[in-house]
């Protein structure tokens, strides 16, 4: 493993430990096995191997969505389903999150949200497109819808900005499967899957 | 004037004067005539003074937005109008705002963002269901489709958290007049005026 891969690694680990808060750049450095010195020469802070992990693990999220919207053999629906099931699980299961929602991590949080949004809407526009040429679309904005849709899972229903009760959620769930529903064109029933497997 | 408001009217003057970032409460003291000693009985620090004067020119807004909302003899469609205007006028009129998108400010702005949204949404949602009264709205979900709206304005068009050119701006605009049209269940060209008056 690279070193530099290793120290974030490591930092994961001190994250999942709930050592995250009161770990420094020696505790970082002796866990991963490096001299202090060479642990500087990749990173000048804590905070600097945080923004790196947060910046690795949402590439890998979008390199993910990314493979998933060009994946051979599946209609749009299909990938759209798999797409939001993926992300919502990666987001979710993320180590990171807890941490990414206390007070003093809010800039690296909304710089993360913004970097979601501004990858991912392409990323599911692309699907649209392809259900566009399927027929089963008709879609004038896949670009704009997808942001849209984005803005929403982002910003309204992040738990680090907002608290809403499972009633809540599911109410805003079911405007935008409305809101797909008819931008994209389809019959009632076929984006159900963005509410039913919410989580 | 109360004393507290003096203070706040100060920092606004000081914001406007491009003094904001390097100003001391030793300086807003002065400035207001106040004895430094008194000032401290209102507001520990600089950061105090700006969230205070953040907190009360958004609830300005969010006032004068649900007396439009409220106001006799106006249909549904004049109170989005007229709501719609008046705040897109007050957001960037602010003094404030240059200073909300400032790195070190970013957790007060996020939450400037979210009082927003909570507030302004059920007053929105207000206006949809006058306008359901009226049948001219067929809306189902009024807050929520209110607050899908305002996550668009609050967060993908914030200036702060993304920066997109007049003709990308346009096409998100063009979208929500679209996702409007059909959620209210109004004909093509009653909600126009989301694009027509931006700026």
């Amino acid at each position: 493993m690279e070193k530099k891969d290793l120290i974030l690694e490591t930092m994961l680990e001190l994250l999942s430990e709930k050592k995250g808060e009161s770990c420094s750049v020696s505790d970082i450095a002796k866990k991963a096995g490096i001299a202090k010195g060479g642990m500087y020469y990749y990173f000048k802070s804590k905070e600097e191997v945080f923004d790196a992990l947060v910046e690795r693990t949402y590439q890998t999220i979008i390199d993910d969505c990314q493979k998933i919207a060009s994946a051979a053999g599946k209609n749009a629906i299909e990938k759209l389903k798999h797409l939001y099931i993926h992300y919502r699980s990666s987001i979710i299961s993320s180590d990171l999150d807890v941490y990414l929602h206390k007070p003093q991590n809010v800039g690296i949080h909304q710089k993360s949200l913004a970097k979601i949004l501004t990858s991912l809407s392409p990323i599911v526009a692309q699907i649209i497109e392809q259900g566009n040429e399927e027929k089963v679309f008709h879609c004038t904005y896949p670009l704009e819808l997808s942001e849209t849709i984005l803005s929403v899972f982002c910003f309204l229903l992040d738990s680090g900005i907002f608290t809403w009760t499972p009633e809540q959620i599911e109410r805003k769930l079911t405007i935008l499967v409305s809101i797909l529903e008819s931008e994209l064109g389809v019959p009632k029933g076929c984006i159900d899957f963005l509410n039913n497997t919410y989580r």
